[in-house]
């Protein structure tokens, strides 16, 4: 669909309708348009650009008259530019391009997910970042200013990432019971990129790999473009199921197991030590290796959680994913994965050929808030605010969802997988919601079979905005027959 | 290879050999040295520890006698860890990986070149970047702090990047004769990642593409393995052939065509006006979608270049990719894509997929760049610089290769296309000149057949360095029979 992101002015010498004649005309004329393009609906239309619907329809008409436009009953108007009716459309290629291409597009709820993320007025029950207000603006700028001198080259950088930043990392993993040199890590765009890298680069096509059952890896898309095939493995309170993975792996060999141990999108489970060890010993035994996605880690916020997998890891099968975007920032994009070093050099040389590395100033910034010890301090009043946000969304669905639904508080990260009692259609729920301007995270956007299921984040929303979006959604499920 | 980022240190209170132990037996036992990898040889390993063989001797007879190491005549030394012994290795499989995967690493000369960039005292003559000194550094720095306070949000980003520099780099396209609305733009990290997004996003497997031969894409293995068929355009003085362009096209529909009509990588070529005009009216007529890069544009060192294809693009026909890389830094990853909004949205979805959007700093500093208008007293500077540059290289050519080779100045970017007059083998001629600490560009890595070509750039290397290294090119060129 066309962004109007543009309105008629009203001081304007030129009268409004020829104002909105000018803009499409140009933007037909110069291909931003291009032939065979929908325009959004009359109505929609003259809402955005702020004119009545007389006034747009004057606009049109000499539009249609004047061959930019045409008009069937039932498919609305499309854009027809004379050129192109020359031309038989040059680039209707592009156009064909958009069906016939390799990747698949998002799916279209999280397309629109994406899009409404960015409307104003939107409560955003289930969105999986931090409110741009928990994030330690203040000192990310100074710290910005602070770096700045630093910076004393701005061209291409060591494959890995810069070698400052991979220090830092050393010794913070260190911290989390992970002896990782330098040399064993590659710094990347954050953790999403870490994954499309490793399955980019270490599977092949029609490679079966393990994940859970739900996960954040099947709300993208792109994993399904590349034509793994996926086991799931059933989520439990304490992690995935480890009978599931045995049974699976005896009858198939699988080339890597991707798994949350520690806060789990979307369901916050924790791994406890002796579930993790026996993980760990079955992947042994079996030669399966690990990807650890370890990006909730140090939100915590009753106990510190149990070491990470490759704390644990003595034999190199596990590949440590983690990120600063579910604590400082996701602005920044900086990530890192941690393995054998030629697994993560094969890695590297894939990152060259993607995007020759990450800003060298989000490395940069990202280094110096490790090396000024930067993270306790904000770790501490962030998981404090999360508590409270914790505690408060507890309340609200006591109060509103005692009848409608059953769920778990986690014990950190800031996910709330949320079951209905009662069978909905999640689609129809999420439009009813969305027109009472609810932003919801449906289950089957992690698992085809949640269809019963909400993912909830007491993250993103203002504390005010999260009751009264649960209690929105919960005026909405009672209604429901 | 292994890297080996640390030495033994002298005042320590261990031996030397103990502390390579220590140090090898650390990296095996913690997995980052995964069983059945190969160490360097052991006149390498002692000159990068910094210590005599005989020390380090005693120290791998050590980790051999304890099962770290076994070494087999001929194959040299692998690691082999009692651990892995027992487990039958378990991340062998990342190993098999290596070998079975989807991707294809970059070339083995790529690679070498790719580390070969960051050792120290290496004249690199063909390196296609702006030298760190010839960067605004200075203005960056400043840029940088003045610009901190005014991020105020280090969240995720719309999808097609920060609206503000959206609108700067609609702005500034203004200038360069292109008419393109803030949603027509996507934000890309560089313009690599731009052409991969199209490749991935728009063409499927076995698609056929046009590229000009030699082509810097043919030296990213990336686009090998999307496994397009490309049909190659020879290169003339004033760029890809329209004969062989008209030739192939009859005989098999192709999907797009990638040029660098400005300034091409690696042969300098620039298409003039007529010539343009004539490509696009082809691709009009044809139905052919084009992918212009124009990175080398504000480059130009005589006179402005003709206006890109884009600006005389009235169909949408044209995606218009361009960066800040080759002007003001490659470590920002700041580019551009420009094209009709459904693609553009499209390809802003599958960026999303990738790696959620470019680093918000990098956005905020180039928007900021834009803005304050640093682009033309910097380009002015710069290229006086790169004048200067090339009168001299041109001098040391004549200087010194006038029997050996032919070439041409080119009248901006910073690349010449050097024909060498005897057939040469390229892989020695690269070694020997690595042996002299001098790092060449091989014709082969942008066109098989470009055997007889050295890619030299008068960009990066400093010009007392430039001088030296055509010079110590040339003894080894008069000294081949």
């Amino acid at each position: 669909m066309l962004t109007m992101d543009w309105q008629p002015c009203r001081g304007n010498a030129l009268p409004l309708y020829r104002q909105i004649y000018l803009y499409i005309q140009n933007k037909i004329e110069t291909g931003q348009w291009p032939s065979g393009t929908r325009l959004l609906p009359q109505r929609q239309l003259a809402g955005q650009l702020k004119v009545n619907r007389s006034t747009l329809a004057i606009a049109l008409d000499e539009l249609t008259a004047d061959g930019y436009i045409k008009s069937r009953r039932g498919s609305g108007m499309t854009v027809s530019s004379p050129a192109w009716a020359k031309l038989a459309s040059a680039s209707r290629s592009w156009n064909q391009r958009l069906t016939a291409d390799a990747y698949l597009s998002n799916q279209p709820m999280i397309q629109k997910i994406n899009t409404l993320e960015f409307a104003p007025d939107m409560i955003r029950l289930g969105t999986g970042e931090i409110a741009p207000e928990l994030l330690p603006q203040t000192e990310l700028q100074q710290l910005i200013a602070e770096t700045a001198p630093k910076i004393h080259n701005f061209g291409y950088q060591e494959p890995q990432g810069l070698p400052a930043l991979r220090q830092q990392i050393s010794r913070h993993l260190k911290t989390r019971g992970i002896d990782a040199a330098p040399g064993s890590i590659l710094i990347v765009s954050g953790a999403l990129q870490a994954l499309q890298l490793i399955c980019f680069g270490l599977l092949a096509p029609k490679d079966a790999m393990f994940i859970e059952r739900p996960s954040y890896l099947l709300s993208l898309q792109l994993f399904r473009s590349l034509q793994l095939r996926f086991s799931t493995l059933p989520m439990e309170a304490d992690g995935l199921s480890l009978t599931s993975l045995a049974e699976q792996h005896k009858r198939h060999r699988h080339a890597l197991l991707y798994t949350v141990p520690t806060f789990h999108n979307p369901t916050g489970a924790l791994m406890p030590l002796n579930k993790r060890q026996a993980l760990l010993h079955f992947c042994q035994e079996n030669q399966l290796p690990i990807v650890e996605d370890d990006v909730y880690r140090d939100l915590w916020l009753d106990q510190e959680p149990p070491p990470p997998l490759k704390a644990m890891d003595a034999n190199g099968l596990v590949l440590y994913v983690n990120s600063l975007s579910k604590t400082i920032g996701p602005g920044l994009r900086i990530g890192w994965v941690v393995g054998p070093e030629p697994i993560i050099q094969r890695l590297a040389d894939l990152k060259m050929q993607h995007d020759y590395g990450s800003s060298i100033l989000s490395q940069w910034v990202a280094a110096e808030w490790l090396r000024q010890g930067l993270e306790e301090a904000h770790l501490t009043r962030l998981r404090q605010e999360l508590r409270q946000r914790r505690l408060l969304v507890g309340q609200c669905l006591e109060n509103h969802f005692s009848q409608l639904a059953d769920w778990r508080l986690p014990s950190g990260g800031f996910y709330i997988w949320l079951k209905l009692r009662t069978p909905v259609s999640l689609p129809q729920l999420f439009k009813a919601a969305c027109q009472k301007h609810v932003l919801l995270n449906p289950g089957t956007i992690y698992d085809q079979q949640s269809s019963q299921y909400l993912r909830l984040s007491y993250a993103y929303a203002k504390p005010e905005e999260l009751c009264r979006g649960l209690k929105i959604l919960a005026g909405l499920l009672e209604r429901r027959p």
